[in-house]
């Protein structure tokens, strides 16, 4: 591997401690710690593991985090409802409903239930409003993938001014506010996605590449300029050994991984990109923590805003 | 000039008569024509055409749109009551404050004021919901100048799916919303700025190119692949004779149009890049006045809303 491994976990490490000193001035001058409501309706598994991890980082530093259920046949007022009560309580200071919601909510539900939430207290940056400020420059709550790999490529000395950047995906979580990102930071910023013609060409163009597109392997060396920073977004779980045998040596950890588990977290950036590429962010170790990290980063901030008012 | 012209003119006057029935409707159903409030503070010699225009373009429509003056040394907050009346009034369905603001307001005074427009009445689509809701692809009022050339390109039947698009600028009120509606027609977006490298070689990618940067015939035939259909934002007030002489033959309608009055509107696209563009938008006559019809579709679309509930 010739790349440069961006190291997600050493910086979300990095990201939480800072925080923690935070947290403790939030108490002493307050007398209140940072609150954080989490939503989860239904029992999906990856959705469990999610929150699970979610509510453990937040109480590690000191934040008090509530997790509210609601039936997997529930229905989306439901939800309505106990985001009302969590946008009403004062020692709440962060609210998030984990995606995605039962199908028997129906179609708009996400949106629904993002558009109720009090974008004081939007710790994952999706209501319209913080979208809106997020456009125009101005201070607001940041969705928390795109902010940390903001943080990743600060805390690695690597400086967007002037480079290229593509980003494959436009996802509104993800691709869109992260091209939003690399703009105001003076990148010359592509948003690529299915319909582009010729897409590895376009890639090739990047100094810094953005992988967003929930496609395993997606990204062949095919799209990657020598030396290129690649950033791969990507958390995609595969089960097929035959596709883990075409990425991974036999007698490698990756393949050992999966024989023991049966399943293997990739990323959308293909293994043999890190030939290729000049800095990398492994899959899993990369983005992934620096997700939980910048969530945690804007439930302190928020707590900070509403109780220095 | 072998680009063929986009005819901008034209095709406001198309959109603006479609408008006429729809706001007859508002009438004939709910007994109210659609109610455009205007706020102008001072006397800035150019906004004061603007908004003349603004207010007859409505008037000839149907649509009541009335004038409310600010005084150029008054304070903010005589702008924000002024706004805070028109959110309130039923037969008010869009409000437009004229910028820029008086100086002496301070330098905050536009984001304070379109912050306090009821979105459901922000017809300019500035205020940072009417942004997120654009950037997730939702239902709300969108900026009028990108949102006019998006109307230019389907009339004039250019189908931007898969075209390489590259903006020009990266303004909050066309730069930014202009990329975001090309990303959603499926075009493959670039934003350029001040701080791109080789603009010229980037802007050459483009199969549609978008000029938003405020610089008299900045882009020349070397940004401009032949063929290639040019969108011209910029509207320049030019008073140097010497460049003027440099863009426009002695006895071209443009030199004597300079001659008489001693300024001459033009774009950011220089002239000669009508011999190498498919297609291009003239200024005066292309995008300009699509702005205002926007603005009136934008208001009408506001008032069928609020009536209709």
């Amino acid at each position: 591997m010739a790349a440069r491994a961006l190291d997600g976990t050493a910086t979300a490490a990095v990201i939480r401690q800072e925080l923690v000193p935070r947290v403790a001035a939030c108490v002493d001058r307050h007398g209140a710690s940072p609150g954080l409501g989490v939503v989860l309706a239904g029992h999906d598994p990856a959705s469990e593991i999610y929150v699970r991890h979610k509510l453990k980082a937040a109480a590690e530093i000191g934040i008090r985090a509530e997790l509210t259920r609601v039936s997997a046949d529930g229905h989306v007022d439901d939800v309505l409802a106990v985001v009302a009560q969590l946008n009403q309580r004062d020692d709440i200071h962060g609210i998030l409903v984990q995606s995605p919601l039962p199908p028997g909510m129906g179609d708009d539900a996400e949106t629904r239930v993002i558009d109720a939430i009090d974008p004081a207290k939007d710790v994952d940056g999706f209501t319209p409003s913080n979208v809106g400020l997020l456009v125009q420059n101005r201070k607001g709550l940041v969705a928390c993938t795109p902010a940390g790999v903001m943080e990743l490529l600060s805390r690695s000395a690597i400086d967007v001014k002037g480079m290229r950047a593509v980003v494959i995906g436009r996802s509104d979580i993800v691709g869109k506010p992260m091209a939003l990102l690399l703009l105001h930071r003076h990148a010359t910023v592509t948003i690529c996605h299915s319909r582009t013609r010729d897409l590895a060409a376009v890639a090739r163009e990047a100094d810094l590449l953005v992988a967003a597109i929930g496609r395993p392997a997606f990204v062949t060396p095919a799209f990657v300029r020598p030396g290129a920073t690649v950033i791969d977004v990507g958390i995609n779980s595969v089960t097929d050994p035959g596709l883990v045998r075409s990425w991974f040596p036999a007698d490698s950890p990756r393949a050992a991984a999966f024989e023991k588990r049966g399943a293997l977290t990739v990323g959308d950036v293909h293994p043999a990109v890190a030939d290729v590429a000049g800095a990398l962010t492994p899959v899993p170790g990369g983005v992934g923590p620096l997700t939980i990290a910048m969530l945690l980063s804007n439930t302190v901030r928020a707590a900070e805003t509403r109780l220095s008012r």
